[in-house]
């Protein structure tokens, strides 16, 4: 019987979301093609992935929205969702519409909080909220009759929080006593997610996916997770480049990265602490790979509403060469952000899903190039990165080993 | 004792010779750090390579010219060769003076025959030429007490010619008929050095180093020999960048190049014949890693005289993702040419050297990375090539096989 | 009453007719504003202009077309003409195309003639396509009870031609006997439009409108006629921007401009013909203003057929200053062609209309700021046009001279 | 006789003081030419200017520096000042150097005091300074038997004072009372030069030049003062671009500049109350061409060390067109500011002094071409500003009127 596959999405209603939603239905009724997904090239050939067809769509959202009004809204400023497409797949959106439930508001950042609708309870319990959240993943995989959920955070930046909980007990101990502080939405569902032995994806800059509750819950379940902050446009075109100038020995003297965007992640990023989150994933990145103390580098993230979902990059790059020569490469990206991270995100869905097919658990390094800050992976380097992909994928695609594949049918 | 390389660069007078040799003598020197020197990158550490300080330089120039002279002119152009500078290397300018012999001018484009100087013998026979330049490099090496000579190719781009000779029987008759039609001075320069049993490095993008009667004399000589056209600037972008958009299953629709250059190599390629095969080239590379044959791609060079030694190119890339977004991306490199092919040159001979130590004969794929069309090797994706040179460099590092080590006393 | 002024479009089913027509009808309805259009700027206010829903289209074209296909064709590429702005002016899309006739071929350039319809009369003669043109315009304007039709090329790029008849006379000897070499179809047109007293506007290179038959056609019809060569994008910056260096004493070394389009246009610019009127067209702007014999200066256009209606240009200036510092300055145009074409198309037809009431016949000068070569202007600088057209505005505000007045009651 | 003009300038051994003053030496000896200098255009031709041999250049600073050594190490960091030209001009450096007095540092920003040398008084009184200033200029002028000393500050920007005194009679009460609030260096300056009766020239962001004691000064003495913020580059194409998209009603949605800078000025730039005056008069020029509340709009300046003195920016302008269509125009300017500047000082002064002789006295809003934020001049179009000065030309040109020469001669 064919394999289905939950997809439930933190930030639901979002616009990589939609996308996400959109596009896997427009693909799996075959009115799309698969362009942009990894999974679908000759690398990841003959990997028993779970079809596109076979993924079920469902999530939480703190905002009073749906897929339905979303799609229309993306489409009418973007004009990527175009009616004919809405039309083709609304049944799709409503359908997947009816599995969101509201999201959780503890500790969220003011410019989150605004954007709560009436259904989120704003004075839930920790303890409620997290039980709450692990019943809604069980509940979404019964109703549905899945073989897997993959639970995927793409909610807006959030600002790290100091007081973090340590370890999964002092995690537990927080919530039981409803101690907000140190909590913050992210961690509450990733460890709820893992807690309850669903795979997660951490595809914002949340630092949840690496802390302690997270790993420990992990081990504990024996469940793969990974992150963190998808690599989708400069990030990616950085760790490409980068390591050309470490190759030919040319070194970075200065590297100023300008980022514009305009949609409602741009705007969340107004406030300094998500900006600083963010922020720090797309330079520390290039730094790991230049190695190079004296380099000065710069992350610029501006928001430009005009642009919409439209992402904009102007990165100057002055490097030194022989006898002292100081040259320059520029480069200027204009990317559709919704466009290049869902495919990316129906990728991980697959991949994730398979890792845990094949029994593996914990941080997935192999699946370092979809991330700005990859989990336990001390690799930057986009090709490198790639090749830890081709590698796994070759061993996958050798007969599965006994031991997980016996626990699969327990 | 100290290992002893000769350099005998063809185009001796040339900007990129003059700043190799010019160069060379500032890091011997230690007046210059090793910034662009690949061989003196992490990647190389430990192999037995001969030291920049044992490299000895001389070559064939058809123009009447001196590195003083060309170091001065391209000083004042360029900036990179400052007074200082030129100074402090006057000495071993003038030690490389002594060993310019004059080149050959057969079959040269006329765009290159306008440019010999006076002590060019324009009706030299063919088989006179072809004795003549093997025993320049001969003298060169005994005169000089080398352990090896490596022959570089840096003259400007030529014409291909149609009816070259296939194999080096053919081509040795015709040589004997003083019969000119179809050997191209890049192949008389070529066979010579390899038929001396000299490793050959074709920099520009000249055929010869791959054509049967240079193939059969290296496999004959046991020499190595590798090329084709040092891949410094723009070419090189694009084998970093094209992967990204493989790896990442976004299409390339449209890329296009626009370059700049203001040097006797941008006069030459006003030429249509030149300018051919140097396209061909730098669109080759590009192609065969997009391997996507709906791709419209184009490369255009323009003389640019005020751009002196400066290289500038503007590419625009097209692609298509998810759905059916449209997206671009723009880069603009300014590099100083020389600067970025100077250092590759001492690279290449340090490494031609040592590959003939270790028994290599004939192209030698690991330098891949180095070239825009590189001989025997399919990989054109430039972190491949470094993997090939990284795997090289680790077997190099090993003690080297006993059969090679005892050949090479021998 | 309202005035009506019919726009008769030679290339009625083109890209920028399509955007005019379909652009004007929206405007009219009030269903897009009027961004664009330089006559509903501050500076034309108060000018007895024809109203934009008083406008009334038709046309000459060779190929089988149609307003209402071109509009669907246009929209699914470009995405400017939405399915919801279509239906909108369906009507006004099918009433235009019921004024369509067929244009003529006469020295039509290869890539032209392989577009036309099976209506067009491939072996017309010319007098009687004289005629005919002649007289497709009188029954517009009789049909459709108008006041004034003013006839715009919109057509691709012609080549020039050698043998053009220097006057009148020798036009109408060629017409009568017809001698088809030297006469092109824009001047077929041109002719035909200021003989039989319309106003005429030359956007395309052609010219045509400058030549000895249309100007003595325009003095004794006392008609006005203005081109060449609507000044849309790259050249408008051009204009723009060369008058700061000329101003600041920064003389501009080397100007390369690099344009891609992937329109019909583009496609026939391959022919290189064409493409020589373009180009020329293009940097003699460029060069009247900066009058320095020693700049490089260089346009290429290339066609690009990922970019559909849209028209890149990367241009780079390399310029010189104080103590002999060279500076750099680099654009890049993104423009949707049509899109800034046709507002300006709907602006001549206006301001034309308005000229001839005021009496004026012949080139109008102070037109000169729509235009890449202005007809008997000689300011480049785009200021200085923009000046001759508010001088001028501010006259037309002014009551018209009673003679004009006269004239046009009779 | 030749007419002597001294040139004080505040910040007198600063990058664009340096280029100043060796470039003028340069151009009086005739080894170098006068590029970059508007007042050797067609357009000046005909003025009784002061030649550039008649210039005497001395000022203030609070650095220990010396012009000479302030050529050697911007020489060594910029290429502009080669050692050749160094030596040439040795003579003049010392000479001016030699008229070089301490600067004050009342209320100087932290990061400006820093910078001060020995010489220094760090608790001068204010009536002190204030007659300390005055004396200087008069006893260069006396001492140099000058006609005429017009002082220019050339300062890094300082950050605004709130408690400026906003009358002449406000600022001497407070010097007298030693009463340091609210009392700038800048505004120091200002009124000590023109209260003297020198001219004054504003070309930092300072605000002083428009205050109400400048100006009641200014008039009292009958003394021309004009400002403020030079207009050299990235700003300088604003004003020449925005226009255009006025000119044909394009509104622009966003307008991003991101200026990077490595030199002093551009350290100094990270004290946020500097940054915020220079961001300011950056912006404002182009909100007040393009007069639309719904443009967003966003200067950026960093501090990009390794471009010494030269200055990039990229601007991305979005605007809108006809039908909606959105398109976007991108440029990249890589100036060297000292170059760019320095030419532009000696206008102004030979300018002033012109003016002055002509009579004028206050503002000279003919010179508004020359300023980010032209006092009392309400254009901020380029081309419209040029016009501005043409015309004052023209009347320069012609005899002076009788009161202004009489009262010359009194």
């Amino acid at each position: 019987m064919k394999r289905r596959v939950g997809v439930w999405i933190v930030g639901a209603c979002g616009n990589v979301a939609t996308c996400a939603v959109a596009g896997g239905a427009a693909v799996a009724r075959g009115l799309s093609d698969r362009t942009g997904l990894v999974t679908e090239t000759p690398l990841c050939a003959g990997l028993d992935l779970v079809p596109i067809d076979g993924l079920v769509f469902g999530g939480w959202d703190i905002r009073e929205a749906t897929l339905v009004r979303s799609a229309k809204e993306f489409g009418d400023r973007n004009g990527l969702l175009t009616p004919e497409l809405r039309r083709a797949v609304a049944a799709d959106l409503r359908r997947a519409d009816r599995e969101i439930r509201p999201g959780v508001l503890v500790n969220a950042a003011p410019e989150i909080a605004a954007m709560a609708g009436p259904a989120v309870r704003r004075r839930e319990r920790l303890d409620a909220a997290f039980a709450r959240l692990k019943e809604d993943l069980r509940s979404f995989r019964d109703r549905n009759r899945l073989d897997e959920v993959v639970v995927v955070n793409l909610t807006s930046t959030e600002p790290g929080l100091d007081d973090a909980p340590a370890t999964l007990d002092a995690f537990r101990r927080a919530v039981a006593a409803n101690r907000p502080p140190g909590i913050s939405p992210s961690l509450l569902y990733a460890v709820a997610a893992v807690d309850a032995g669903f795979p997660f994806v951490e595809f914002t800059p949340a630092a949840a996916v690496g802390s302690g509750p997270v790993r420990e819950a992990a081990e504990l379940r024996r469940v793969p997770h990974m992150g963190r902050d998808g690599k989708t446009g400069e990030t990616l075109v950085k760790t490409v480049l980068a390591p050309m100038f470490v190759a030919r020995h040319l070194p970075v003297m200065s590297w100023e990265g300008f980022n514009m965007l305009g949609n409602r992640d741009g705007a969340v990023l107004r406030a300094p602490g998500s900006l600083a989150s963010k922020v720090r994933d797309k330079d520390e990145a290039l730094r790991r790979i230049l190695r190079d103390e004296t380099t000065h580098s710069r992350v610029r993230i501006d928001y430009v509403p005009s642009l919409d979902d439209w992402k904009q990059a102007y990165d100057f790059i002055h490097f030194k060469g022989f006898l002292g020569a100081r040259m320059q490469m520029h480069f200027l990206w204009q990317g559709c952000d919704s466009a290049l991270a869902a495919p990316l995100v129906l990728d991980l869905v697959r991949l994730a899903d398979l890792a845990r097919r094949r029994g593996e658990s914990g941080p997935l390094p192999h699946l370092a190039c979809f991330f700005k800050t990859p989990l336990d992976a001390d690799v930057q380097e986009f090709a490198e990165q790639m090749k830890l992909l081709s590698d796994w994928c070759a061993r996958a695609r050798a007969p599965a080993p006994v031991s997980a594949s016996r626990r699969r049918r327990a």
